[in-house]
């Protein structure tokens, strides 16, 4: 690693985040099921199989239209082991508060988290809560950790994609960082635009009753679309394409996206997968993702393909191709 | 609760973190396994028990005589593990990082922990890292949760204390926050204290091999032995009586004390345990412990009482007795 000290980009989920990760983090901890570098991870238990996950929440502001830090903790746990295929039962909750935290934002961020476990049918079962003084945090960041089973028959890695496969995305993309950005620059539209931040165990577990084989599953968070699909091709040397006039985009978030230089494939989403289903099986995962709240509006965005592995190719609209690389820089900070 | 903001007592361990505990999650997250505010859940899942647990390590400064954010990160959760009887196999890491801090100090404390893994025999297997901008968190906080495989035949449980059990402690007492303390102070001693940072799973198996049915388990970090007894005491409805001349406090640290006006019964300890067993397994558990490299100054401090229910009691070194209270306003932010 050149530089000599963490950058905001480090924490991008982009390429940094990858090095970082890749050169420091993997070292330290060698071990095959980190090395796998999943959502989430995977390992046997007592005779059962377990997806086991961690990520902390720093967003800033903590209350923002469409949710909070509260609620964005519980979901994003909650989805990064659906992502391992596993259904997510017990919740942690880490704290750490800065001294003179409003003790009303604080009840309205625990009832948040409390709504969010019950909505997804999750309990938060152990806990652990840190002051520190004025100024040695900013409000409040909350880590969840998370644990689930595994069914039989579930093997669910990005390292699974194969040429053939169809790529399905459960709904519009950019909305929670978009969401965040408006309300942290105080820009006012008169479009409303809120974070998607839901809940998507629900979601899975009809996709993998309608198909158990379903290859890849990824919530394309920090670095959006764009990384994630990166990373697959990266982790299963395969090549991706997909079309950009079949990726939706709300209207009003595109038009921020215009106003501000955002380029939607890279924004953060909070309550959005990625599916890699044999062609076979499309069509009955694509049903089940529809007949969900949360997945309404899901699409057949692109597929897997034997040419240029490890990378990921965008038909655009007017006709052409351009490459789509990982986020490299920070897009936007505390987003998650 | 009375006050508006919240305050560095909030994160001590002692009272008003209790109080924000009773009175702000419990009825948040609603649910029996949070309830019994054991140091980690304990719960069934795939036809085996488990017990899963977090924590966020805060402290300041990262680097101190005997150890590092790092290893007390780890440490920290495979006690609290080891604390419910289980034995911690798998740990996360959540990292909150300031932009500007140095790469080698990552490296240190990632190399810390890797080597913490090592030593307690337990893997990191999922992580995640923010970046926060300048000035928005201090240098690196770090959550680990993890969890572990509980045996049969085991239930340890705060609540489990009954009148006649010995109370044994596994070395001696405040080594832990006296170190931070002076570190943080800068004082210079000759006497060489450092930090007591250590696994104890090993521990906690030969003593359960020695006997199954050890009836309490507590690491006393936060709040120390004198906050740790009370919780037991009010878990249990029971009575504790301990004698003061039999805790051990190494001299150089019962000086530190004496010039801070800090009680050693409530000052921070990384790598001890309080252990409740039947008389009759006394002697064969506190042999367990000896022989434990971490052990080895280990002692029966106390007993169960059915007197005073609820309370502590010490009876003093000059003969006289004093009720032991819980910890009341924070001693040492950010020992941990």
């Amino acid at each position: 690693m050149s530089n000599h000290r963490i950058l905001l980009d480090h924490g991008s989920g982009g390429r940094q985040s990858s090095n970082l990760i890749a050169e420091m983090m993997l070292p330290a901890f060698d071990n095959p099921i980190l090395a796998g570098m999943e959502d989430g991870a995977v390992f046997e238990m007592g005779g059962s199989r377990f997806a086991f996950s961690t990520d902390t929440y720093v967003v800033d502001p903590i209350f923002f239209p469409g949710g909070s830090i509260g609620d964005l903790a519980v979901n994003g746990t909650v989805n990064d082991i659906a992502m391992c295929g596993a259904e997510p039962q017990y919740i942690s909750a880490g704290l750490i508060i800065e001294e003179g935290f409003a003790m009303a934002d604080l009840r309205a961020v625990l009832a948040d988290m409390g709504r969010a476990a019950k909505n997804a049918g999750v309990q938060v079962v152990t806990g652990d809560t840190k002051v520190v003084s004025r100024g040695a945090a900013d409000k409040i960041f909350i880590n969840t950790s998370g644990i689930g089973l595994i069914g039989p028959g579930i093997h669910i890695s990005a390292a699974n994609a194969r040429p053939g496969d169809q790529i399905l995305l459960s709904g519009s993309i950019a909305d929670h960082g978009v969401t965040i950005l408006s309300k942290r620059s105080g820009f006012s539209f008169d479009a409303p635009i809120s974070s998607d931040s839901a809940p998507l165990n629900r979601m899975v577990a009809q996709m993998l009753r309608a198909c158990p084989d379903v290859h890849v599953l990824r919530d394309p968070t920090r670095g959006g679309v764009g990384t994630t699909l990166n990373e697959i091709a990266s982790s299963s040397g395969t090549g991706i394409r997909i079309y950009e006039d079949r990726i939706p985009v709300k209207q009003s978030v595109s038009g921020l996206c215009e106003l501000l230089g955002l380029d939607p494939l890279y924004v953060a989403n909070e309550g959005k997968l990625l599916a890699f289903v044999d062609s076979r099986h499309a069509g009955a995962v694509l049903s089940a993702m529809r007949a969900d709240p949360y997945g309404t509006d899901a699409v057949i965005i692109g597929e897997v393909v034997a040419d240029h592995p490890g990378r990921v190719v965008m038909e655009t609209g007017i006709g052409g191709r351009r490459i789509v690389d990982m986020l490299s820089g920070e897009q936007l900070p505390r987003i998650c």
